[in-house]
C-alpha cells in the first residue's frame, strides 16, 4: 500500500509503497483510511521535536486523526465488522490498566499511539486495535470528521468537564478560537445553557465564533480584561478555557476568572505562574486537560450526527501530501486539512 | 385594595377590598402584582382538597405563581430595591434551618408559602419575605413569567437533576407535555444535547413538542412502549421524566427505561409499584422531585431572559377572575391563564 | 481434576473428575481455586429457580465466589502471571461494550458469570478471562476472601454509592445484618464518619453490628420506626440501604427516611410501592444496586488488606461439600462456608 | 465588659473596659465568650499586616476563632435561644447574594469578619449574626473547640473536597501537619479509607500525626519526594494536599502528584509555578482552599462530638493575653493557645 514516511527528521516526508498491515493479533482491526487530519503536531514531528519523547524509529508513516472503513478484524473483535465506517481514538489502550477499567482510559500505562510512535493514517490502510475504533452514524463521513479524532476531541474533553457547573446565567470565557477553540465554542453551545465570551486576536476567528454559538466576542487588543469584566459586571467569568496557555493568555486569563471559577488548561508552551495568596485568597481551580476517552469521542460523534459540532475541511488527495503541509505551515489551509487516499 | 379570596370551600372566591399588607418584620417585602398564574392546584384549593394539608384559615387570597414590582422593603433588605421587577419563589424559606443553609431551601422547616397557606397573590399587593424575590432581566415581563414560578420551577428542578447523566447520545423520554411538561421539553434542549422523545395523548401537544425540541414524538395510543423501545434500539431510554405520574404512565415509564436507568417523579396521584427484584435486577432509580430552589428559579430566569425558554399566556383582568376557573376548569385556556391586576 | 457439579436439578451435586480447563482464547486466565464461598444463591440453582434465567446446562460445575492462585494464561494477558494470587470478579465482561468502556462493566452486554451460567469454582481449577482477576495484597489469602467476590462486592458497592452523600452528622440505617449486612456495616465505618443505626431481628446479629461498628442497634420487634424515628430527632434518616427487601423491610424503611433522603434496595423478593405524592411530596429517591464493578472489587480488596473488611469463614475440603450445603441449608455454618479443594 | 483591644499597629494590645455589644439589628446574636483561639494571624494584625486589607478603625478587639453560649438574640432569630452552647463561624454572611443562597456562603458578597474587620472574641461578649452560630454538642465545650472555628475550618474544607475523590486503595500525601495539617489528617482518617502519608520537617509533628491516622510519615530533609515515590510504587499519590504552600513545598507536592491528581492549596506565601505543557500531559489539578462554610461547621463540630477530631489546647486566662501572644511568637505553646473570659 501507499504511505507518507518520515525517513529522515528536517526532511520532508515522502510517499512510498510499504506492506499492508496484517491482523497479528486477536484484538487488531485493520482499517482502510477515507480521511486524515494534517495537524500542526506533524510539523513538529517533522522538526525532530518529538523525536525523543515518542522514541520512533524511522522510517514511520504519519497521520494521527484517522476515520475509515473497517478493512479485517482479530478473533476477539465483536463490536465491528468489515465494512463500518469508523473514527479512530487516537490511543489504543490496554483495557486492563486500572485507568482503562475506571473509562478513564487516556491515562492508559499500556498504549499506543499511531502516527506518533507507531505507523499512522496517512496511507491506505492503518492498524489500531479493537479499543480504538468507533462506528459512526450513517449520517457521517471519515473524511468530514476525521480531524475530530484529536484536536476536535481534545476539545471536547475540555468542555465537557468545564461544563458539570457551567449553569444558565454563568459565564464561560473561551480563549483562542482557532482550530480546537472552535469546536469548544460548539460543543459549550449543545452542552451547557451559559453565556459565551469569545477572545481571539482574529477577527475572521472571532466572526465565525458569533455564527456558531458566542454570546459576545472580545478582540485580544490589549483590553481584553477589562472587555470581559465589563461584561460579566466586575464580576469575571465562573469559567475560563484556554486554548492558548501561552503568551499572556494565562495572566489575562485569571484575571478574567470570578472568584471560586475554574481555570481551564488546554493551550500549552508558556507557564502557568500564579501566588498562592491569590489562589487561595479567590479559591481558584486549574484543571488540566489532555484528550478525551473513548466515551468522549463517541459523545462527540453524537454530537456531529446532530449536525451540533461541524468543521471545515481542505480535502487533498494523499499524494498531495508535501503541499497540504507546506499550506499549513503558511497558514493557508481553510478549516483543517484532510489527506484522502 | 382589592383580592380575589376564598371565602368558604366549594364556593366561588369574590374579588373584595381588603387592607393593604404592610411590611412588619426586617426582612419583608411587599410586591405590587404584575401577573398572577392560575393553576389546577388552585381549583383544589377551593374544592377544599388542601384544607387540611395547608390548615390556611378562611378567608384568604389564592394565588400562588407570582410576579410584579417590589413596592416596600424591610430594613434588612439589601438586594433589591423599591421600583425592581421581581418574580417571587413559591416559598418564604427561613434562611437559618440546615437545608436553607445547604442551599437545598425547597426542605425549608420553617417557610410560608403564599397563595397555599397565606394570603396570595390574586391581587393588587403580596407580602413575601426576601428570600423569595429574584429580580428580573430587563428583557422579561411579569406577566409573561408568572407561571414559571411554580409549574415552570417545578419541571425546571426535575430537568437540571435529570440533565446531569444526560449526554450526547443518550435519551431521554418526556412522559406528559402539558403545563409542566413543555417547559421541561424546552429546559431539556438548553441543557443537554441527548435525543429528547415525548409521549403525550395530544396531537396537539406533540405538535408543540416537535416545535420547541423533540427529537421524536410518539402518541400514547398503546403503542407508546414499543414506540420507544424502537427509537432507542431495544435498549430503552437512559431517562424517563414523568410529568403524569398516574393512569399507566409509571408501568409505561419503567418499560421504556434502559438498565442503569433513572426515573424521574413529578406527576403524582398513582402508585409507585415495582417488584425489588426488577429494581435491582436493571440497577434502576426512582428519583421524587419537587419545585426548584431559589437558585433553579435564577437560572430558570436566565434561560427565560436568553428565550430559551417561553410560555403561551392568556391575560385576564383581576376582575374576569371567575371567568379565568372557568376556563381551566373547562379546558379552554390556550397556554396558561394570567390574572393582571 | 475434581469438580462438583450439578447434574440433575434438585439432586445433590456430585464431586467427579473432569477434564482441567483449557486456555482457548488470549485473554483467557486458568485460576487454581484456593477457596469458594459457598451462598445461598447455589441452593436456589440446585433447586432449579435459576434454570430458565441462566439457561445453562448440565451437567455443571457450581461456585460463583472463587479467589485462588494464576495457573495459565492466555497470550494477551499482561497484568497477572502464574503464581499470582487473585480475586475473581464475578463476571467475566466483554471490555468492548459502552457499559464496560464507561467503566460501569456490571452492566456488560456481553459477560460470562462462572458458577451460574459457566463452571464455577467448586473445582480445583476455574476458567475465567483476564478482565475478572484482581491481584490480591500480600496480606491476603484467597479463602479468607473469596466470599467476598459476590454478596460483599454487592454490600460494598451499594455502600459506595450511598456514601457519596453521607456527611458528618449525618444518620445511615441498615436493614438486615447478615451476611451483606455485616460487610456493608464495615464498609459504612470505613468510608464515612455518618452515625450508623442498625436494625435486625436476630440479637447475635446486632451483637456483631455493634462490634464492626455500629454506633446504635435497634431490633425489629415492631418497634424499629419508632427507635429509628427517635434516635434522628423525629427527623428520619439521610440514606437507609436494605438489605432485606421483603416482608415489611420496605415499608419500614421508608418510614425511616428523612426528607430528600435516598433508599437503597440491595434485598429483593418483594415489591416497592409507594403513593407517587408520597415520593413527590418528600422529594425521596429509590436506588437500585446490583453487583459491584470491577474497580469496586479492587476497593474492596484495598479495605480488606487494610483490615476494615473481615469475614468470618467456616472452612470445608472440597470433599465435604454436600455438609456445607447441608449446614447451609440448617443455618448452621458460623459466618460464610468456604470451600477448600 | 472586658476586651483585648489593639490601639495601634506594632503596639501591644490591651485589656481595656468597653460598653458591651447591643442587639441592634433581628438577626444579631451576641456570645458570652467560652474561648477564643489565638493564631499567628493575631501576631501579623498587630504588626499592621492585615491594616489595608481589613480597613479596620482602631482601637478594635482581636480574636477571629470563637465560641461560648448564646447570651441575646435579635427580635428574628429562631434557631438558638439564650443558653445555647455555640461555636462561631467566622463570618458573619448576608444570606441574601447568590454565593450565601448556593451553600456556599465563604463567597458572600457582604460579610462581617470579627476579629478581622470588626470586634472581636479575646472579650467577655461578642456579637455576629444569627447566620454564624452552630449549636454545640452536649458532650463539647466551648475552649475545647474554639480553634476549630477558623484553622480547623479551613483544614476540614479542604478534606472534605478532596475526599470526594479518594477512594480505598489511593494515596493522599499531607505536606505540613502543624496545626491545620494535624486537623487534617484526622479529618482524613475520618472521612476516606486512603492511605495516609505526611510529610514534616519536624520529628514531634511526624510522631503526632501518626498516633492521629497517618500510615506513613516521611521527614522533610532532602529525600521526601524520593520516598513518596518509593511509597506509591513510582506512581505518585492521587492527592497532594499542601498546607506550607511555600519554600520548595509546592515543587515537591506537584513531583509527588500521579497523571490526573489534585493538588490541593491551603498554605500561602509562595508561588505555584509549573510549566503548562506539565499541567497538560499529566492532566493535574490545582484546587484552591479558603475556609470552610458554615456546613463544613456544622459538620466539623459532628466529627468532635464524636471524638474524631480533637485539638490540643493550652488555656490563658483573658488577663494573660500577653503571655499568651509572647508565647506564640516563641513557639512555646503546646497546640493551640485559648483565651478565657
Amino acid at each position: 500500500m501507499r504511505a507518507v514516511q518520515l525517513g529522515a527528521y528536517d526532511k520532508s516526508p515522502e510517499l512510498t509503497e510499504v506492506p499492508d498491515p496484517t491482523v497479528t493479533g486477536p484484538l487488531d482491526v485493520i482499517v482502510r483510511i477515507g480521511g486524515a487530519g494534517v495537524c500542526r503536531t506533524d510539523l513538529h514531528i517533522i522538526e525532530g521535536q518529538w523525536a525523543e519523547k515518542s522514541g520512533v524509529t524511522l522510517p514511520y508513516t504519519l497521520g494521527h486523526e484517522n476515520a475509515g472503513w473497517v478493512q479485517e478484524t482479530g478473533s476477539a473483535v465483536t463490536h465491528v465488522s468489515p465494512g463500518d465506517k469508523v473514527i479512530l481514538h487516537p490511543m489504543a489502550t490496554c483495557g486492563l490498566c486500572m485507568a482503562c477499567r475506571a473509562g478513564d482510559d487516556v491515562h492508559c500505562t499500556d498504549s499506543v499511539f499511531p502516527g506518533i510512535n507507531a505507523d499512522g493514517g496517512f496511507a491506505d490502510l492503518l492498524k489500531t486495535n479493537a479499543r480504538a475504533v468507533v462506528k459512526l452514524d450513517d449520517s457521517l463521513e471519515p473524511a468530514d470528521v476525521a480531524a475530530l479524532a484529536d484536536a476536535g476531541l481534545t476539545a471536547y474533553h475540555a468542555v465537557r468537564k468545564a461544563s458539570r457547573r457551567l449553569r444558565p446565567g454563568h459565564r464561560v470565557v473561551v480563549i483562542g478560537a482557532g482550530g480546537l477553540g472552535h469546536i469548544g465554542v460548539q460543543a459549550l453551545a449543545a452542552l451547557t445553557a451559559a453565556e459565551i465570551i469569545v477572545v481571539d486576536r482574529s477577527e475572521g476567528a472571532l466572526a465565525l465564533a458569533a455564527e456558531i454559538g458566542a454570546d459576545h466576542t472580545v478582540p485580544a487588543d490589549g483590553t481584553q480584561v477589562a472587555a470581559v469584566q465589563e461584561l460579566t459586571g466586575g464580576e469575571g467569568a465562573e469559567v475560563v478555557i484556554d486554548f492558548v496557555g501561552e503568551g499572556g493568555a494565562i495572566e489575562d486569563g485569571v484575571a478574567m476568572l470570578r472568584r471560586a471559577g475554574d481555570y481551564h488548561v488546554i493551550g500549552y508552551g508558556g507557564e502557568l505562574r500564579v501566588p498562592t495568596i491569590d489562589v487561595i485568597s479567590t479559591e481558584i481551580n486549574f484543571i488540566g486537560n489532555l484528550v478525551g476517552s473513548y466515551t468522549d469521542l463517541v459523545e462527540l460523534m453524537a454530537l456531529a450526527a446532530r449536525g451540533e459540532v461541524t468543521l471545515h475541511t481542505t480535502a487533498y488527495p494523499l499524494t498531495d501530501h508535501a503541499r497540504a503541509l507546506t499550506d499549513l505551515d503558511r497558514g493557508e489551509v481553510r478549516g483543517r486539512a484532510i489527506l484522502i487516499p
